[in-house]
């Protein structure tokens, strides 16, 4: 089938190849841990000299994302281009894209980095999203506070990320204050949604068009920030259902290759409430996902290894997963307990290397293991 | 408890931590992957610059085992040392270990890279090995075939592995062919054992004298070299546990830390025989072994990242298995099969990124998992 994301390549990449990778965190270190497990190089671009991920790269390069020699190079050192974080600059990436295959494709960057243009993708697809309208100055934001009513969230078209960019209006709120927190940049207004919880799912797609999903994990978030997935969610069947075709639409309708994320509100249901349990889709991120840490420990592939395959023109490996679990994200100074943690023999500890800890800084996950299954013997989660 | 290993360290190593790693084969790079998910760097030093483990490095040094400004350089530039291979030359271990803390120690290699000294050292345990005799000429041959018997198996003393550096004696052979064979190298003559099986353990010891071991693996050899491991092994579980105690000792004997693997012959146990099934020690390995490598996909903790917790000074992770496995090595042109594995839902492919393959070389392994915790689902492997 054709690709619409880049140069074609013809066949899988054969080991050997060197996957090249825009960003240097902690997502795109766990990828080349991934595809160094099959036989694939990792050549890292980052413009941050202490990039957790320099530490198991093959090849290094340290240059600002809008570097054009820098990315020429980078483009002619490696077979196929992917990206650990989605505020990658569109031009740069289809600067990329002219020279070498680039997976998910610059469209899946555009889309996904800019709130209004993510959600007016969503709402073309047919998908329910909470309401919102664009908001580029006081006028429109009072329009639209009129329109979708109060508590509502002002939000940073781009460049938001673990709760950065958006400020909530309360009922008594003044307008001018909350776009002023935002710096007055350009924005969407988004309605509340009321929802009983958060759940996401790590969807991963093939160059062949091939889709498979894990199974949905359900997210609690503390001041922004993920703070813990819990697999399986608590949602029925039908809602776990209208999960996977949402996520396989979204992929569908971006010609997508790699693992997309979908984070989602799940509404109605309740007692008393009209309307059955459904989805909304809270956002989109086109890469390995926070809330699908837990299959590194809990499934036979990875997000990570099935990132690795699909940009490699691999086949997927499986998304079944052998036992529930739990993961906790290690915020700031909460990896000080490492010592606790790696004593801890239903902890598996993933640290992420870096030298500093600050307030709402991701230094490491914890996955455990629970239900019948985590352990040969039975009944002990590891 | 007091350490023979080298220079004290205090406490675990924290996060962030260099982890040096004498030797670059798949050994090393499987070492630094797990030393990354805990937040911890490697340094590989190797001769060999297209090293498999540099990959995955966060620092490399390319430099002979033998030269000292270079090993000085590395002692510095890292807060352990550990070896992937028992060949490290043991003039050079002990220069490291006037400078950092190498573990295991120098004195588990001086044992293990010699065969004499180790079946001396196991006799000495009161460990049963084959019976062995010194050779270092033709009359010693000679004499030591009428004492243990034809056939018999005439090994180098040093440098062997993967079936190299042995010629087995037949009832008709000429001594002084056998001798030209290995080069006329200082030799050991080992009668035969007979044998139902092979089998192997692998254990690791912390610094605070904590042992665990993985159960048993059963180990089919073709022309030498590891073909597949199977777990858990057909034997009584007293048998197993006979296993693990030598181990222990074995460990204890040596003030061991890290993984050791250790290879046995079951014999006995068989219809007609007098004696019940007991394990023979055929030979140690003072390091991660090839044996253990299903343990990175049916056990929460792998080799690998136990015998990194073990030297860092962590308390190990539990050995527990999840699956029952069966590894198998892809030896030479079996890697050219990637992409057909690559596409096996049940096959988890390891590959190594070397560049070349040749008769003998191990370029990658598959594990299978089997059994009712293979998936959550039940009764699919993956």
């Amino acid at each position: 089938m054709p690709q619409a994301d880049g140069l074609r390549v013809s066949g899988p990449l054969p080991p050997g190849s060197t996957i090249g990778i825009l960003g240097g965190g902690q997502l795109g270190r766990m990828l080349a841990l991934a595809a160094a497990r099959l036989g694939l190089r990792c050549h890292i671009y980052s413009p941050e000299p202490e990039s957790p991920a320099f530490d198991v790269a093959a090849v290094r390069t340290v240059a600002a994302y809008e570097d054009g020699d820098a990315l020429d190079a980078f483009a002619r050192a490696v077979d196929v281009v992917t990206y650990e974080f989605e505020n990658v600059d569109v031009a740069s990436a289809e600067r990329l894209a002219r020279r070498v295959t680039v997976r998910p494709g610059a469209r899946a960057l555009a889309v996904s980095q800019d709130r209004l243009t993510e959600k007016s993708f969503l709402r073309d697809l047919g998908i329910e999203t909470a309401p919102f309208t664009a908001v580029d100055d006081l006028g429109a934001l009072a329009e639209a506070l009129d329109a979708l009513g109060r508590p509502a969230v002002l939000k940073t078209r781009r460049f938001g990320y673990d709760g950065k960019g958006q400020v909530r209006i309360a009922p008594v709120g003044e307008p001018a204050d909350a776009l002023a927190a935002i710096g007055g940049k350009p924005a969407i207004l988004e309605g509340l949604v009321r929802f009983s919880r958060e759940v996401s799912v790590i969807a991963v797609r093939a160059v062949d068009g091939a889709v498979a999903c894990y199974d949905m994990a359900e997210n609690v978030h503390r001041a922004g920030i993920l703070h813990s997935s819990t697999v399986p969610a608590r949602i029925a069947p039908a809602t776990a259902q209208q999960g996977r075709v949402i996520a396989g639409k979204i992929m569908e309708g971006l010609d997508y290759v790699g693992v997309l994320g979908v984070e989602f509100f799940v509404v109605g249901g309740g007692p008393g409430e009209a309307m059955t349990e459904r989805l909304v889709v809270n956002e989109i991120a086109p890469r390995v996902h926070n809330s699908g840490h837990w299959t590194q420990d809990a499934c036979a592939v990875s997000q990570f290894e099935n990132h690795i395959r699909a940009i490699a023109g691999w086949p997927l490996g499986p998304t079944t997963r052998h036992a529930d679990a739990v993961m906790t994200n290690l915020i700031g100074d909460d990896a000080e307990n490492w010592s606790v943690l790696a004593g801890d023999g239903e902890a598996r500890l993933h640290l992420y290397g870096k030298r500093e800890a600050w307030s709402g800084r991701k230094m490491g996950h914890v996955n455990r293991l629970v239900g019948p299954r985590a352990t040969r013997s039975g009944g002990r989660p590891v």
